[in-house]
């Protein structure tokens, strides 16, 4: 085990207190939070329905990634690795899990509760402020969650392994974005099958509002807004900081040795200090919008967090590459300034942060030209509104991707294009786009929170009109800063999964190294392809479209499975509103419960199609085709997937609010056409926002460490000129026959429901029961 | 210039032989379509009218894009090559231009005529038979047309220039392909801002049916039908027949000297034969539906085409590499039998073209699974039946991208790991799968054709009910066939550009070695970085985020072009309506010209974006960041241009069929809610599968084209000591600024549209006038 210093053991000592004291500062706020008024007995009452379909669910869920968690721990043991780094990583594996769903689970407890209280304040005087105030709040528990969380289990892992802290976080990081993968398509199928089969029955049929509490899918969709937009949301963004960490881990300490193995938990806990800066400073002033608020304690925040992040480089490292003990060979005569070249990346993402938010804010507010011009659309159809929402997702997409690899190109040339420096910067320019994830987390949460809080004023009927406008405010701007939120986190996604392609490479060499001459040197045809990364060789260019398949294939089913489970819900509301006439009248209570239900097996079974993909996917073209397209692979999910997640996430989230721009009376306002047009935009837009495409995020993540851990075996099994062909293909064939399988598996459901017959079937038993 | 053996010139000397017959043959098949029935005066009146529109927008756009042909001759003298082969190449890019142009305005001016045809023998006993005798008759003038100047251009090359032929004939593929790219994306918006004008005012607002005479826009539906759907793909499919052969003769050459230069055209020559012999067989027989004849006929031909191609291999080459004059170093004792080796190649291909046949009528047909899917889904409304089809169009993309992706790694599994030898089987797997390019003209030009016949019939009021029945199942396999072809087109585009791969890093390498040690060896930091194909490399991973970026803006550029379009046509479409009140009653004639006349100006005016783009992104990127991460970008263009291209033409296919079964009387048929889901899935669809999709194809060969063109002036800008990093740097920032610029410069016309004043001025003058 490589030794670490006094020095360095102090100050990880330090961060992990520092970790500890943001812990301290998630609870006090949540007693702040709790301790706000809690609204009329029926507000509690349509709460505590909220609060008990949503612990079912995640109790549920927690039950059957449990079983995942511990097949993947065991497979962990097959992986080639030295014996203690095996056991470390499988246990950090563990606790990257088991942390990522605690986050999720503590947003979701403190969301169920908060909700209510929002709704109770909302008609008071000064209720927006309130409002804002505790949805803000609430936020700003998980975010110093996700912040404390992230800062101590990565400091633990260095106090416990020392040197061997990176291969042992590999594992930390991957457990968190396994989890939050499966949390975020979960959470995402609940919450979209229960938001559009609501929407379809109540807007679209029956011409009732949204929230009304007579559809049986009204408790289910502020569920869902609990389990998928805030559960999941808070255990993706807590597993893209232990991943950015992760990387920044890895690569500092094959850069800078020691120095750069504490580096980014030194900037990370910069960031703890800000997020705690951050949540502290947002309130909403005077008449000033919610998102005005958010913004500038954005804004201030990230501008400190670059000053203590450089006055923390300026004293923690050498102004020569030269003097840092343990730099790599290649950096050691390397002509810039250790502490300028950090702290540029460091700036560098903060900046990023900076521009995603302003650009995913410009695509999809209610004040700014591309909503309004997807909302003017309606004037001409439901068709208008999809095509302009598709183009207005589709520039977004590209200007931010654009914006991420400039960020990129910019930490690159800083680097001097040494290639190893440049992954590191990479991987730091991550970690400063994350010293703002506590203001973000907190950003986010408010969207769930306001949605819900509208929820529970409507089923009340307990809000006057002016509380009910001003839960609409925060709604809206709900919908904006959850946009943002995705786009910082699939920006997050890219840099750490380009930082982790170098970790990737250097396991590769490693790996061929220790074959030495008898493999690497002599391979020549096909296995010389399969190591070859060269972009021009033809199967490397096989891995980069196989990888942008898997992303769109990974996309479609998370689509697919929204409008099946969304089909079975209306069927059920449908036949409630038949069976109850009572309902309609008031008279009759609808059975809350069993949409929940329907919607809780639903997504658990659904969830385990695109898992499945993730994780296989990966292993079938490593051992298929080799370490080399196995790299084109990830390029292709990559590139891929930063265009798909920000393309799905700000066509729906234009889609919501140019809806909301209609329902402000624009182009007829509410009940017209032109809203009739925007709702199914909205409905379209829902899987796309909040299931398809956040789950991008740790998509990547996941196929980059499972690239990562697998690597060394691919290597073995393929170069040594004895090489163990059969059982690498075998690996191969079998990976890929279980991704296909659980496809297959996915349509088989499909299938069952639509077979020419069954819907005949179904058409004539409504057409009677009618 | 390296001589050729009289032997080989010979060969050449037979296959332009051939091509000239196969002229030949369109003249006879187009005789045989004109000596059918005009029908009545009045249906030859409408069919006037639509001859006219094409006419006129045909030759105004000719003479818009004969400016931009100008520009690009001038600006390929400015790039480096041997002065003989730099004047070749100019003037064989115009050659490539005018034979595009020449093969898209052949096949719109015959199908302007066929279109009336099919309409007067529809109601005729027989009529189905007939009616599709004709249409297939007319597309298969346009496929002998396609294979004829192909063959005759490429050969042509091949006896003037001799061993030069190569370089000479990149300039003959890219100007086939900037042509067809325009008019792709032109006559693809012409139409679609025409169909989706017409359907939203017609079908949608005032409940007419489509092709209704009252409708002001259903002249200029019918016009797009041509020039885009018909000349546009006919363009298109020409450009794919000549950039594949440009690649193989390229990479034949680089592996197997002579032999392999001829080889690719020998292939090709045997497409001819047996495009011919698909023509001829094509009947449909008794009762059956067009699509089995329309198989029938492709799988005949081939199973003759593999055949054929394989005895004409054994003849012409010998058993084993070495035996093989002028076979590269690597090759010439490589174990394997060249003859078994292409044949096997060859096959690949063919049996590709068959599967992506099978696998687009499945996702699109209207018997199969998934379009029935997506018309159940009708059932629960609009947004539905749009998630419905993004989910069929993802997957049918992943699949299609997946046994392309098997079939290149097929290729290369029998080229034995050999890179080149793989990458020129690979071009000569797109040269099998070519084989089959006259009877997929063919198929193609049914689409538009029958469509066209449809409008002419309703229009005239003179077709009776069953009549009627057989245009509308005419057109229903008419939508499957244009998503075939469109699945072929993509696949030869991705074949082509991989082995065109080849083609650049071998350009790349001449490049480096031309400016030798104190150049390439010596370069380091940054430089090293700009010239390595490392995909692990950050900036080459930007180069693939870039090349997704670009398909995913030029794909939004070219949506976003047809939703302004339309909008305009749909408020010209409703100012008729109000300000005309006998269009309605029948008493007057809607003012169609002035619909014509809007399409042409607004399609010629937003051809430029996206074309400027696709010319400009590769030259910022390449400069910019040099020749490494160019070849990422293409690899990025590469996968996410198969996956997107796929996706938007069945997604759009799906979409189109579902609505056909709707109007079968499914779900409640026509007039019911599930009607108007489907028509609003079709409407979202259509700029889809008819702009966008088909439009990528050609933007991947002219992006990977012009790379090839300028790799030798980046290396100089870039790698030797003495560097004009100035000038590079001055060139990146110029083109992208002129991409930028055209991108904003079509963002402002829609804001000129959409300012908020402008559309409450809108809605206040339409207000006030009806």
């Amino acid at each position: 085990m490589l030794e670490l210093s006094t020095t360095s053991l102090t100050i990880v000592g330090v961060i992990a207190g520092i970790a500890i004291v943001a812990l301290v500062i998630a609870v006090l706020l949540r007693r702040q939070v709790l301790a706000a008024d809690t609204g009329s007995p029926r507000m509690q009452e349509i709460a505590g329905a909220i609060e008990e379909g949503a612990q079912a669910f995640l109790r549920r869920q927690f039950r059957t990634l449990g079983i995942f968690a511990v097949i993947v721990f065991g497979l962990l043991f097959l992986l080639p690795a030295d014996p203690e780094v095996k056991i470390g990583r499988a246990i950090a594996f563990l606790f990257g899990a088991g942390f990522s769903a605690a986050i999720g689970y503590l947003g979701m407890s403190l969301a169920v509760r908060a909700n209510v209280r929002v709704a109770a304040v909302a008609s008071k005087p000064d209720g927006r402020r309130i409002g804002a105030g505790i949805a803000f709040r609430t936020g700003g528990v998980v975010g110093m969650g996700v912040v404390g969380l992230g800062l101590l289990g990565a400091a633990g892992v260095v106090l416990v392994y020392r040197g061997d802290a990176p291969a042992v976080l590999e594992g930390f990081g991957f457990g968190a974005a396994l989890l939050a993968m499966f949390m975020r398509v979960g959470g995402g199928i609940f919450t979209k099958a229960a938001d559009v089969g609501a929407d379809l029955v109540g807007k679209v049929e029956q011409g009732i509002p949204e929230d009304d509490p007579r559809n049986a899918a009204t408790i289910a969709d502020n569920v869902g807004d609990n389990v998928g937009d805030c559960a999941g949301m808070a255990a993706d963004l807590f597993e893209s900081y232990a991943v950015v960490l992760v990387a920044s881990l890895i690569l500092g300490r094959a850069a800078m040795g020691e120095q750069g193995l504490i580096l980014p938990l030194i900037v990370t806990a910069v960031g703890a200090v800000v997020a705690a800066l951050g949540v502290v400073i947002t309130k909403v002033r005077g008449s000033e919008s919610g998102l005005t608020a958010i913004n500038r304690g954005f804004y201030v925040s990230a501008v400190v967090g670059v000053l203590l992040a450089a006055i923390a480089t300026l004293v923690y490292l050498p102004t020569t590459f030269g003097a840092i003990q343990g730099v790599s060979e290649d950096l050691a005569d390397h002509p810039g300034n250790p502490q300028l070249v950090v702290i540029a990346a460091v700036a560098i993402g903060v900046v990023l942060a900076g521009v995603i938010l302003w650009l995913t804010g410009y695509y999809t507010g209610t004040t700014s030209g591309p909503t309004r011009h997807v909302a003017s659309t309606s004037r001409t159809g439901a068709a208008t509104v999809v095509l302009s929402g598709i183009g207005v997702g589709f520039s977004s997409a590209v200007y931010t991707a654009g914006i991420i690899a400039a960020a990129i190109c910019g930490v690159f040339l800083i680097a001097g294009g040494n290639v190893w420096l440049a992954l590191f910067l990479v991987a730091l320019a991550g970690c400063g786009l994350l010293t703002t994830v506590g203001v973000i987390v907190a950003m986010d949460t408010f969207g769930p929170i306001s949605d819900n809080a509208q929820g529970v004023a409507e089923m009340s009927g307990e809000v006057d009109e002016a509380g009910a406008q001003v839960l609409t405010d925060l709604d809206a701007v709900g919908n904006t800063t959850k946009a943002i939120t995705k786009g910082i986190a699939i920006a997050t996604a890219v840099l750490a999964a380009t930082a982790l392609f170098g970790s990737y490479a250097d396991a590769v060499t490693t790996a061929l190294e220790e074959i030495g001459d008898a493999g690497a040197a002599t391979a020549d045809g096909v296995v010389a392809a399969m190591v070859s990364y060269d972009i021009v060789s033809p199967i490397t260019l096989v891995g980069v479209i196989l990888g942008g398949a898997t992303v769109f294939l990974f996309s479609g089913l998370a689509i697919d499975a929204v409008t099946r489970a969304a089909g079975a819900i209306v069927f059920e509301v449908r036949r409630q509103f038949r069976e109850m006439p009572g309902i309609m009248t008031g008279k009759e209570r609808p059975d809350y419960a069993r949409v929940v239900d329907m919607c809780t097996k639903d997504s658990l079974r659904e969830l385990a199609t695109p898992g499945l993909l993730a994780a296989f996917a990966p292993i079938a073209v490593g051992f298929g085709l080799g370490v080399g397209p196995l790299a084109g692979f990830l390029a292709g999910t990559i590139g891929a997937g930063v265009l798909m997640a920000v393309f799905l996430a700000n066509s729906g989230g234009a889609w919501d609010n140019a809806k909301k721009i209609v329902e402000d009376g624009h182009y007829g306002g509410k009940g017209s056409e032109a809203h009739e047009a925007t709702i199914i935009g909205d409905t379209v837009g829902d899987p796309f926002k909040d299931t398809a495409g956040p789950a991008i995020n740790p998509l990547i993540k996941v196929m980059n460490l499972v690239s990562l851990l697998i690597a060394p075996a691919v290597v073995q099994l393929s170069v040594p000129a004895d090489a163990n062909h059969g059982l690498r293909i075998g690996i191969a064939l079998a990976a890929a026959a279980i991704a296909l399988l659980a496809v297959l598996a996915s349509r088989r459901r499909a299938g069952k429901v639509d077979t020419a017959e069954d819907i005949d079937n179904a058409i004539a038993t409504e057409a009677a029961g009618s």
